[in-house]
């Protein structure tokens, strides 16, 4: 799909604010995908709707999350996590993407996953370190992202994790797993 | 079993410093005990040898998660996880205790579980506590345990991620497990 196209169709569902978000995801994830060898077409489309559900009301993603079994999990913890699982099917039923890789790297780029794809990193970093982001760290990871996607993602994860549980947050398990799954793929830590 | 029988017991798989370890944590798991209302003798008991193996070769704990159909899990993560499962196996074969409830404070005094009983809380917290212990925020977790267990649980757990995470270290997955479980049985966070 041509980017202006994908782009008129993502505004109606966003806020401006939102909007300039997605716009920020978007440069940033090609430049990473660029950087780091993904596919260049298929980061700037997964930016563009990564946050396509983020105004859907609760009731509507937690009826999806229900009827299409998606993890059952999710429904237990916060509702801030349901926009990307349910913005991947809602991209496909409504704008009628269907390639595997793009849902994929929506699906969880809010979470993580064990075993993400290099184009799952990508829109998930792309997400956390765009040009927009203000937060004490957002400089750092940048700087990371710039040598090296695994640490970047490792720096990303616990600035997160860390983030969540001072709030006193329950942390969705494929968090911890994405965590624990890049940590690990480093080397031997016994 | 009568408490100096079982110190001198432990005495011996221990050094000087980590005996000394071992009676402040007694001391703490009874006061604990007693503060909310657990079965202080098993406490004690549990508190004497939560330690037991500490000090056991690498390779012979190995041996033991393996025959032992232990999770498997733990073989891919730090060693310093291993004595607390091997340690309950251990002073059951070699002490003779039987009691589950003793075993099971033991067995998940490093790691944690999803769904703690209050003597395996009693046991982690007092380990975490003792007066020995000097690391940053150590006052503050003694003086949250002075009024509430699960909170006391809850600061003692996220400080030992964030530490874990800060050194890059993964993090077994039950560790996240009981910070998820008691921050979720605290209230609703949707």
């Amino acid at each position: 799909m041509e980017r202006n196209k994908a782009l008129s169709i993502v505004k109606e569902q966003l806020t401006e604010n939102r909007y300039e978000h997605t716009l920020g995801v978007m440069e940033t994830a090609i430049q990473l995908a660029e950087r780091y060898g993904a596919d260049v077409k298929k980061a700037e489309l997964a930016a563009i709707f990564h946050d396509y559900a983020k105004f859907r009301n609760k009731e509507e993603m937690k009826q999806i999350i229900i009827n299409q079994q998606m993890d059952a999990r999710l429904l237990q913890f916060h509702h801030e996590l349901w926009h990307a699982p349910v913005g991947a099917y809602l991209v496909q039923q409504e704008v009628g993407i269907t390639d595997e890789e793009v849902l994929s790297a929506i699906r969880y780029h809010t979470t993580g996953r064990l075993g993400m794809t290099l184009l799952e990193k990508v829109v998930y970093l792309a997400d956390y370190i765009e040009p927009g982001r203000r937060f004490p760290g957002v400089e750092e990871a940048r700087e990371i992202a710039r040598h090296n996607l695994d640490e970047a993602m490792i720096f990303a994860l616990r600035n997160t994790i860390t983030f969540l549980m001072r709030q006193n947050q329950p942390i969705f398990p494929d968090t911890f797993e994405t965590y624990n799954d890049i940590i690990m793929k480093k080397g031997d830590t016994k």
